[in-house]
């Protein structure tokens, strides 16, 4: 691409960086907010810099939250002896919608995936493994997509967990295999999670 | 959709407001940007906030530009007499990808469109209307898409300038009905611009 200003082309590029945006799709979205007023362009650049400056981590899930200890893990009207470990902040989103689910959380930040390079000590296993040896926790529920990464990872904590006698359990798949959990319609996901099974029998299946 | 932060849901509701970026999309970006160092969130704000607040428009072409007078409005080895109407800044760096054109431009910023609200007085007609009366230019080619809107435009423009005996063309439709001028090929946009017809034709095919 030919650009006629350095200022445009260093636009396209940045926005370019973004996942699944091509530079025909960064340069529309560019040339859009050129025709919108001003105070578009500055909402969005004030939201995102602020968004990543301040934004913390729950202490106890690493769900996103603006304060120390997110809601979830706050509310006292929540069972702290379920936890269901998922992949991110966006399933977490997506099984709140249910309205189903009445544990806690634990956001692992990712999957093990040796092609992406990102190994155990990237995702936050150990505060979750340390958790359970603590032996406050009854339950753990794997919900993570089925896919084979999600699967690497569930063994991989199960692994380390199941000594401690603990009861694992993983939703049910009424999700095809191989689906992203965020995309699920709110009644199925919410019927998985009713219909979970032990870690065990999920493995025998395989 | 239920969000854990204010600062997470601030920053998904203005990236939603770009054209083709729901929510969910805007969660995926968002939640990249958190993923990737801070620095590639402050290169993408600061160059988005640097294009809106310091871009110009070529003050002859309205051509998007760093200068008061974009670089083909101020090459001396382009023919000045022969100029190609397009509607955005997209169309010129898709023409002049073609290497066939070696006139210069004008970009109208748009199309009449009134179920849009975009009435002549928005676009930048009289401009050009101007330049033509001043009887410095031989040729007028006409390089909208071929939609209704673009069929209007041209027209519009014809009727204000077809008195003072210029020439006008329409660049040859190689290209189908209702294509956007910015998707096709370089080959066919190249040869519908060394095809040309004198725009009264284009009018009796219709
Ligand atoms: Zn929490
Ligand atoms: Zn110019």
């Amino acid at each position: 691409m030919d650009f006629s200003s350095k200022l445009l082309e260093s636009a396209v590029n940045e926005m370019s960086q973004l996942p699944g945006i091509g530079k025909r799709t960064a340069l529309r979205l560019v040339l859009h907010l050129l025709k919108q007023p001003k105070e578009q362009t500055e909402f969005l650049t004030n939201a995102l810099q602020k968004m990543r400056e301040d934004i913390k981590f729950c202490e106890s899930c690493h769900n996103i939250s603006d304060v120390a200890i997110c809601e979830i893990c706050a509310n006292p009207n929540r069972n702290h002896h379920i936890i269901c470990v998922v992949e991110d902040i966006r399933d977490v989103m997506a099984i709140e919608n249910t309205g189903q689910f009445r544990g806690i959380y634990h956001v692992l930040g990712g999957k093990i995936s040796p092609i992406d390079g990102i190994g155990p000590s990237q995702l936050n296993i150990s505060s979750l493994v340390e958790k359970v040896k603590l032996g406050n926790v009854q339950e753990i529920i794997f919900a993570l997509s089925s896919t084979m990464e999600g699967d690497t990872t569930n063994f991989y904590i199960y692994k380390q967990i199941k000594d401690t006698g603990i009861i694992t359990s993983s939703i049910a798949r009424g999700i095809s295999v191989g689906d992203e959990l965020e995309y699920a319609d709110e009644v199925t996901l919410g019927r998985s999670i009713i219909n979970r099974i032990p870690f065990e029998n999920s493995i025998k299946n395989n």
